[in-house]
This record gives structure tokens, sequence and C-alpha cells, in this order.
């Protein structure tokens, strides 16, 4: 695999990118548009919250119809809690969006993320979505990269080289957990690859790898109403089809966990506040979901986060969080270390040197090791530490 | 009934009650003893948490026994993560207590908080409970309350009279979510009455309780390993045995639920680095069941405690948290006040006079209602703003 990230990346074959700014934000770009050359297989997943955005069940109407064309994305505005108007606002912004590419609006996916309970300005999203179009030839990725975000502080982007020859790419653009007013978290992804595979299996390797990814990431617990997560392959690599279990496959499929693995960690990096990026590795499951749910309860934990932000190689809150994830404990066999540190094993704190223990929870990568020692299963969790910067931003009346 | 609280609270008939400092703590009070001058029916609710402390294990053999005489609390230590030695100090905690005041060992109950992971100073316990018993009989209720405090700012008590001629006294000690490094929330709480009831009865009642009191508060989301409920019932004010669903039970199930809910209440407003206690009132569920999940929810998210915090009358948060929180959501139907305005119905936010709605989120005491109405279940929930202090307290490095 050749990866690059950043400014480096690339996209994939057969795709067109832009960012414009069409006036919904003050002064930055607030209006993506990704753009397939030819029609791909679409795969989507959406947030699990009961109360979804509108462009959310917009979304899932058209992934029915299995082919897509572009991606239309707006920020600064989720168009949620708007009612039937909003509905009918995210449909005219894929039917504005497909009148203008020439394509059928239910190839056109659109999303919003941003202030929530206030009507979508369709003047501004229409000039916007026409201006983007007219740019596209010319548009960079860096600028749709931009235009997605809202309160993240770095665009997050990646492309993956893979397959015979490196035949094919897959782009990843995401945007984090930024939190706007009055709105909680919301995560985007979009990966574009021109590897050939039809919607059926690129939606069920879109599930599965989000659940290893994009679902083990937490800043602050709060599920969204519009996360979304869209793949688009179009093949314009060319090739034969990629079925199932073949071996390029396994190719595409390390190349999206690559991707997204990425991009999950730089929204858990740049969620609000955060001075670290987290990692909690449980191992010695009796099974996966057990190693999920105490890897997902260490990373939910206020009490967790702030130990890390202090630096402080707190086992007893790890060991406590795992204690109320709700799995089968046998404390005797846990064993945790903490920043490459053991701190913990047979049901007794071990001794360790605080010093040293201060310096390595001082880096900006801090991971904690949970061995249930009962089983061979496993999962990674991300997340950052907890500030008082996270409570400023967040308790910041809105204005 | 007749509701007594802080300094006025008074000691049910047949108990003393006394607090002593052991030296666990630097300066402050650490031990604490309660004694029934009569064998007492007893009940218990314990922590969920996997991780249990090693007096949590021995209150649970000792509650099998079915009657009490005492219970020992020490400050400052938990006695948790201290494997086999843990269990023989918490025992023997009992049994030093036991033979001062001339009763079984399986007739009084150790309870300890604190820190985790240190083996409890035996020496220290062993000296204050003879300090203790030979305090008892001019002891105050007000040392006990003291001494079984972390990091609380005030002490919490309640009495409460009731039954016929207010011949029956309940009274209501708690400890609240101070955390003391490295340990988490840590709740405790005991009440006494002289009221005639079977341990049977009481453990029913006291489960009951615990449910729509204890149960619904919320600090940080995390459960303490050491979490500790127990009542005490010595018949000392005589009559008759108080039969399930009598009258007379009714007024001590009403005693016991004022008596809980003011702890509970006391609990969440001096969470650490709180300013406002949150009251959550939600109605019009399918089942309790459903309302207590929504409730819950909103307690504990991080992103309504700090917009509470901040002043900010954000629905779009506590309307994320309902949808999260796993019930079945008409969102057309559901209602929400906050602080008494108005601020969402027929899925779109209602305006409202942001001025006043800062004002009323000023108070000390803020009331969100949600109000879902697909039925007529309830359920209220409580806790604490989230403020940067929150933080500062729990990022502070061991030392």
């Amino acid at each position: 695999m050749e990866i690059l990230t950043e400014n480096q990346a690339i996209l994939a074959k057969g795709y067109q990118s832009t960012g414009v700014w069409c006036g919904i934000k003050r002064a930055k770009k607030d209006l993506a548009l990704f753009f397939s050359e030819q029609s791909a297989s679409v795969a989507g997943v959406f947030t699990t919250n009961a109360v979804k955005g509108a462009p959310v069940l917009v979304c899932q109407e058209h992934l029915a119809y299995g082919c897509g064309r572009a991606i239309v994305i707006n920020s600064g505005n989720a168009n949620t809690c708007t009612g039937p108007q909003g509905l009918a606002d995210s449909r005219r912004m894929a039917q504005l969006a497909a009148e203008a590419l020439g394509v059928c609006t239910q190839e056109v996916f659109p999303v919003s993320t941003g202030v929530i309970g206030v009507p979508l300005p369709m003047d501004k999203i229409a000039r916007g979505i026409s201006a983007a179009v007219d740019s596209l030839a010319a548009g960079q990725l860096g600028d749709a990269a931009e235009a997605i975000l809202t309160t993240d502080l770095r665009p997050k982007v990646i492309s993956v080289g893979f397959g015979p020859d490196k035949r094919y790419t897959l782009t990843g653009i995401a945007k984090g957990s930024g939190m706007i007013h009055p709105n909680m978290a919301t995560m985007l992804a979009f990966l574009l690859t021109d590897a050939p595979i039809g919607s059926a299996p690129l939606q069920s390797l879109l599930k599965e790898v989000t659940d290893e990814t994009f679902n083990m990431i937490s800043v602050d617990g709060d599920t969204s109403t519009n996360d979304t997560v869209l793949a688009f392959a179009n093949g314009a690599a060319g090739g034969e089809p990629i079925l199932l279990d073949s071996e390029v496959y396994a190719q595409l499929r390390a190349a999206f966990l690559a991707a997204c693995t990425y991009l999950a960690k730089e929204i858990a990096r740049d969620g609000e506040g955060a001075s670290k990026l987290i990692t909690i590795e449980v191992r010695g499951a009796r099974n996966r979901q057990e190693a999920r749910l105490a890897a997902r309860s260490i990373s939910r934990s206020n009490l967790v986060k702030t130990a890390i932000y202090g630096a402080d190689a707190n086992w007893g809150r790890v060991l406590c969080a795992v204690g109320y994830s709700g799995i089968d404990l046998e404390l005797e066999k846990v064993k945790m270390s903490i920043g490459g540190l053991e701190v913990f094993a047979g049901g007794v704190p071990l001794p360790f040197d605080e010093t040293c223990a201060r310096e390595v929870l001082s880096q900006a990568e801090v991971t904690i090791t949970v061995d249930l020692g009962v089983g061979s299963a496993g999962a990674t969790a991300y997340t950052c530490d907890f500030t008082e910067d996270y409570v400023k931003i967040n308790a910041s009346y809105r204005s």
C-alpha cells in the first residue's frame, strides 16, 4: 500500500472535487462537492440516533437506488429539527446539484453539518452549488476537505494506493467532532475509490470497517444526529469487478481499514480542547463484543480522560470503567499498562516510577493496554484527553 | 411527616453515633460508628460494578445473616484492589468493632471509602474503633456525618418523623461523589429507623426507593467500586411489626422516599466543581423504563451539563441525548422546556427570549422537562453542571 496524507493525498481516478464559500459561515469555505465522472457503486453508514437530520433521511432514500454520481455537503447548518421544510430543502439541494451536473437527483447525496433547528438558507446553497460546479474542473481536494469542517482545527485527508501495481486508489476525507452550537459532535467521512466493486459487497465492507474504526472513537460519548459515512466505487481504474473473498478484495478491505483508522485517529486527536490522542487496547477478552464494551467504556470515562490530561497513570479509574462496562470480569487475571508502564496485575496495583510515568503520559499520544486474561479476542478504541478548554468551548453562550 | 435537615436532624430512637479522627486523613475526622442498642432488621443495596471493594463483599456476607447492630465506616482509604489481605482487613474491622461493642461480628457492617489499591492501615483503624466506641454515648450525629466525607463540601443529614403521632423516626446520612484519588465517585448512605419491620420487607423497600433516588443521580456517569446503601430498623419506638401494604408501611415508604430524594439531590448539588443542581423530568413515556433511560441519558450528557453551566438553553443537546438513549422516539410529539421556558415542540424549536433564558438558567437550580408525548409514565433524574473546576480537580496529579 502507498499511503499519502494531508497535502500529499491524491484524488482517485474519475473523480473531481471542490470547496467554495456560499455565505453560511462568516468567511470560511462552507460548501463542498465530490463528483464522479462515471456512475459509481455506493454504500453508506449513518447515525444510530433516533433524531436524524433531514439529509440523513434523504441519503438513505437515495442509497436504495444503489448508484451515485455526486456528494454535495454544506457546513454551518445541519438542517436538523427543521420539520417537513427541512426534508424538502435536502431533496432540493440534491436536485440543484443534479441539474447542474446533468445527473439524476437520486444519484446525488446531500449532506449537512452545523447548527440545528435553523432552516437551510436555500438561496445561498443554490449559489454555492452553481459556483462549486463551475469550479469543479480546477477544484482542489484540499478545498473540499476544508469546506466540510465545522470547528475542527485541521482538514483530514488520506489516499491509499493498493492492488496489483497499486493501480487502484482510495481517497478518504473526514470532518471530526468539532461541536457547533447548539449541536453536538458530527462525524462525516467520504471514501472514494476508482476500484470496480458492486454496491452490495461495498456496503458490507463499509459496515465492517466502520465498526472497527469510526464506531470505536469517542470524544464525549454523544452520538450526533447527522453522522454520515459514504463510499463511492466508480471503477475508473479498470480491471475485473472485485468479488468478495478475492485477493484484491482483501487488498481493498486493507486499504479501507488503513484509511478509516487514520481518519478516526485524526478525529479523536482533533477533539475539542484535546491535547492528547489516547489509544485503548483491550486484549485477552472472551469475545470481540466484550473487548469492544470494555474499550469503549474506558474511552468514554471522563475520569480517565481527565487523568490522562493530568499525566496521571490512574489505573483505578481505568479499572473502574472496565468494571461497569457490563462484561464478566476476573479481577485477578487483569493486567494493565499505561504508556507502556505495567501498573496493575493479580488483583493489585504494581509499583511504578511516578516520574517516569509522568514523562510518558506527557507525550502527545498515550496508549492504555488492558489484558482481561480470559480469552484471545481484542478491540481498540480511540479518544482524546479532557481539558478545561472542552468545558470552555461547550459552555460558551450561543452568540 | 416532620422533616429536619442538617444540624436540626435527629437520630432515631435506640441508636448512638459518633465520628472520630484516627489518622488516615491528615486532619479531618475519618472514622464513623453507628450503633443500635438492640438488634435491628437490616437491608443493603450495593454497587453493580464488577470490581467490588472488599468491604462491599463482607457487607454482602453479613447481610445474609439478617440482623445488624453496628456500621463502622472509615474514609480516606477504600480497601479496594487490595487482594486477599483486603478481605481479611475488612473482616477484622468488623470483628474489632464487634468485640468492643459486645456483639457478633456478623452484626457489624464495615464500610470504606477513599483511595484504592492501598492496604488499610489496621493499626489506625483499631485505635479509631476503640476511640469511637468510647465516645459513643456522647457522640453527635454531625460528627458521624462529617467523618464519612471524602471531598464532599457539606455533610448530608436528614431526619423524617412519620407514622401515627409521628412516633417513628427515620434518620438518613450520606456522602456524595467527591472523588478521591485515584478513585472515582463513591456514594454511601445509611438509613436508620426506630420503626419495627422485618428484614425482607425492608430490603424490598430499600431496593425500590434506591432505584427511584440514588440510582437516578449522575455526577460523571462513573459507577464506583464501593457504593453502599444500608438500612437498619430496630423497632425501638415500639408498635406492631409493620406489614407490607399496611397504611404504616405506606408512611414508612414515603419517609424513605423523602429522605433518599433529599440526600440524592444534595449529592448531585455537591458534585465536584458543581455550581448548579439540574433536575431532569421526563414525562409522557410509554413506560417507566423508557422514561428512566431518557432521563438518565440527559443527566449523563457532558454537552448538556456544560450548556447549563454556560446558562445556555441548549434544547439541541438535550434532544440529542434523548435520541441516543435507546428509546423509540416520535420527534413531532416531543415537548421540551428548560427552566420553565418552552423551547421545543412539533419537531421544531420554539422562539424564546434569550435574555430571560439566561436569567432563569443562572439560578442555582435548573429543571429540564421533556414530555415524550406517547404515554403517561415518567421519571426524574438529578445531576450537576459541568465546570472547568471538575477538570481541574480530576486532572490534578496525585500527590
